[in-house]
């Protein structure tokens, strides 16, 4: 087996999860270095990462590296990835791709000039059970799907210093379901009418975002999808997906702390769903990256395009522009 | 236990449920008369109805009858419940009030003049599960409701017959959805956005009409609900309820047709829902009857006012309305 | 349709439970009579039930009554079922047949040579869901069945009074069980081994009684069988029934109270159990009369014949005798 | 943190599992030898093992190795435990302790004299719910334990030639159970009927030995247990348990496959259970291991004691001569 020798750049929370999923449990990558302007050294070096640097140019251009991992700030991905893509890497990128439609029309120009591998971090079509679905979507076990709903609800939220410069709800939380929608349906949408409400603290307002929220879907096939997002979920982390068709119907339910039930004299208890992502996705993380390796080692088409990281931002863009309106936004 | 003597308008489908259920499990009535321009009187005197005539007005002028229980068609409504008002009788009305708001109004206004019992048959809020998540959250056990998500799904659509004089999918079926929204979460509805689709037959698209729906609702209260619809979901009876707030979140799952799970080689089998309103909404049906009768009794307010009537009626306008335009329509 | 003219014998808890059953739920019977030695008159006459007595003779010997519904204390049933028998009525005798084998087969004699119709009122072989598992065994979607297991706790036990004179809990309460595991497996049993406890109430012991009880089987087939028993479930009825095959499993899950599932801060709530029989088995009593007066109309053979309520009260016996013994029993 | 060096004797099935699981998860240990007459010596350097050999003596006398970990044939327990013991080695011993109670006694004595840490793989106690559910009823929750059941069924068994020498379906697989059994009752066995069938395949029968079984306990503490065994659930291996108190009952499901739901035209599917304990334990197999370490670092007691090893032991000796003799066996 060929390793490929991965470079990450951005050594935060999620670079961090993906370097330890890499060293621990992803033994056909190898670990070559990472990139941070403040990079924790002592953590690195507990993973025996050879190259620790504050310059991701660095890794960028170093000949021993195969693939660059962007875990950086929103605002860098799309330079980052321009580059990369053109010291001929391969690339897997977090969302977003972008801030701008433009840009990342630019960086996609150069990404396919190159045939860059570009994946993006859309972890959650990795997930077990969602994959499923879209698997038996796709065979036709519903028949034409008709209807399809998600739930995606944080149990907390972030701190308001990263709400402040998250882009909003829909680009920031939202996006991994409009991704997720597409995915599940299989067309594109067409049709976007938001709702938003901060009804869990007022600073949302503050920040001009909503803590809450409701979002229809109209695809080019004719379904029709809808989503509901909270920051806050008491009982933890509800990710629900559902797909209707004319043939039949597909639900993944949360999956639970444990399964033990505890009959008493007034009730019956059971436990909440896991916590939040960390606990929910650990599979779909590893899954997304075992997916990119296979990608790059067979020269396979990417499992997650650039046109679907373009895709997802617009649909959050359409989305933003119909809470401000207070209309349907055509694509 | 003094009885209510009562006779029942139309003998259709929906009325000959009520004089059965009246008949046989509801002592607290007694059954005195039907009217219908094509009853049929066998089935009539099967249930030892004393007075059984083609002419409503017998019914509702007739000295020994207590209260009229109107499932005419929708047309004639209003004006039996003027009739059966200013005869001081009370009424029991199926859904919906009229076809107008303006017609209703009159209506109600007659009704309130004349201190009339005026309850309408919007029969889900008395299903046990739905009636225990409305107490749940009148009583603070999830904080403030933020969210409604009401799936609601035929197993099959009615005649073509029918559908032409619906109403459309709105005013036909999910103006009960609209009900019971405004009823989980305790405030009014002040904004709503429909779509739309004709996804099952082409049928519907040649009555204007839509049969596959998602409709997002506003409350004044801030809280968002969300509500989808399909003419046929071919594993049953899709009735589900969710409120979601800020302490936590109820759920109403569907009612399967058994209890017995089958484990075999490949996959673990259980039952659909209960197939049909029918099956599904029985106990609801004696209960609504049961909660007019106390009323009754006891001199009470309605369970299930004109208003509340009257407010779905105007919700489900206002969806007609946004599917028409592509706008969000304030109420 | 033929009505089935009945007289109930006995006016007890479950006497009045069928005569209610029979008036308000199953036209195809007429009530013609009731004979309990302190019957209650007012109630008897809510039911409009022409004949009232305290000597069962009347009925038993009335020419206008088809058939006997016993449901006296269990000492009378073999005499009653016996004087019916001779007088040419159809029976229906809850359980036990009899108090001694020896008693019930004289019994079953006079039935055999009378040509009677005798239905023992197992009424959980009716329940929708133990039925569908019979079904579903005899046809063979778990293949060979190899294991029954039984789980069959009260909420609650009856008085002291009630419990010393009610033969033990396998005479009393097992009983029901041992009947299903037959009708579930269709086999008869061929061992017993039988363990108690008292953990509940030390009065128990003083009744030379058991609270607690596992009894294990061994069937004709080889198959094997486990009940466990208890007298105080704090969290409601408990009644389940697994059957396991060399092709697969079924499995009957208890009925909840409701369907509302509740997900708070700390853990996610749903519904107990149905709390005791008069909930769990409404359907189940219903069903063994109507199946009672099918088998009277067609002159078909009784669905729950003399021989199964003879077998029953045998294992009963054996489970009692290896409990004295400590060994296990063989039939 | 104090890393614990690591001998394994047996590169089996349960040996390699073992391997792999302390090198790529826990990395509180270092795998610091392997012995097996014929070790696969590819598959060892790939885990980096520094020392492999076809001497586990080696292992045992090797000054840089604090702990062994005995995956060996059962027949060589006794006297492994007994050579690392004296050579004052912590010792993790998979079960059984030995063949004979003697020789288990007497290894016991050598482990008590050296003060030898011994921990038995009894590795379902460290399965998460039911870990959880032994803390609950060790808490309280269901007050005093009055039952336990436990379905342990396999979906597969082993090629004959293992059965031949496995020491029966009691020592092989109930073993497990009786372990369990004890570990959630808090109390021992002091009494043991046991009945088995062959159900499955004829070669069971030539092996003298059951492939179907149940089992019947009762507890120094008055409470009554049943085990019912397979070697073949063909949805896949079934896994739960329950305690019932007088308070209360816990009941831990088994873990599906994945938690899809679909709903069709005729019934609703879900996942079978996982299919066998290397999913089914995966997580039970690590924390067993990291629970050995952390006795091991602070000098504290086994978790799973020599004493729990011989209980289970002479549980299922007593469940043989019960089979063979068709009589309860007092312990």
């Amino acid at each position: 087996m060929k390793p490929c020798r991965i470079g990450i750049i951005g050594a935060g929370r999620i670079g961090k999860l993906h370097a330890e999923n890499i060293y621990y449990r992803l033994s056909q990558f190898m670990l070559a270095g990472i990139a941070d302007p403040c990079v924790d050294r002592e953590w690195a070096q507990s993973l025996s990462i050879p190259l620790i640097t504050t310059q991701h140019e660095e890794l960028i251009h170093h000949p021993a590296i195969d693939a660059i991992l962007i875990a950086s700030p929103s605002a860098f991905h799309t330079n980052q990835i321009i580059a990369a893509s053109q010291a001929n890497k391969a690339v897997f990128c977090e969302k977003p791709l972008g801030l701008t439609e433009e840009a990342i029309q630019a960086c996609l120009t150069v990404v396919e000039q190159q045939q860059t591998l570009l994946q993006i971090g859309f972890n959650r079509r990795f997930d077990p059970n969602f994959a499923s679905i879209h698997r038996r979507v796709q065979l036709g076990e519903i028949g034409h799907p008709h209807l399809v709903h998600i739930t995606s609800r944080d149990p907390t939220w972030p701190s308001m210093d990263y709400i402040k410069t998250s882009g909003g709800i829909f680009m920031d939380m939202t996006i991994h379901d409009f991704d997720m929608a597409r995915f599940l349906i299989g067309s594109d949408v067409v049709e976007v009418f938001a709702s938003g409400s901060v009804l869990i603290h007022p600073d949302f307002a503050e920040c001009n975002d909503s803590d809450t929220a409701v979002i229809q879907l109209r695809f080019k096939n004719g379904a029709l999808g809808v989503i509901d997002n909270s920051r806050q979920a008491v009982y933890g982390y509800d990710q629900r997906v559902e797909v209707f068709g004319h043939q039949g119907y597909l639900l993944a339910k949360n999956q639970t702390q444990h399964a033990v039930h505890y009959f008493g004299r007034h009730e019956t208890r059971y436990a909440n769903p896991l916590y939040f992502f960390l606990e929910r996705y650990q599979e779909a993380y590893l899954a997304e990256l075992e997916s990119f390796y296979q990608a790059w080692l067979h020269h396979q088409p990417s499992p997650v395009t650039g046109n679907d990281g373009l895709q997802a931002l617009r649909i959050a863009m359409a989305a933003k522009q119909s809470l401000q309106t207070g209309k349907a936004i055509c694509l």
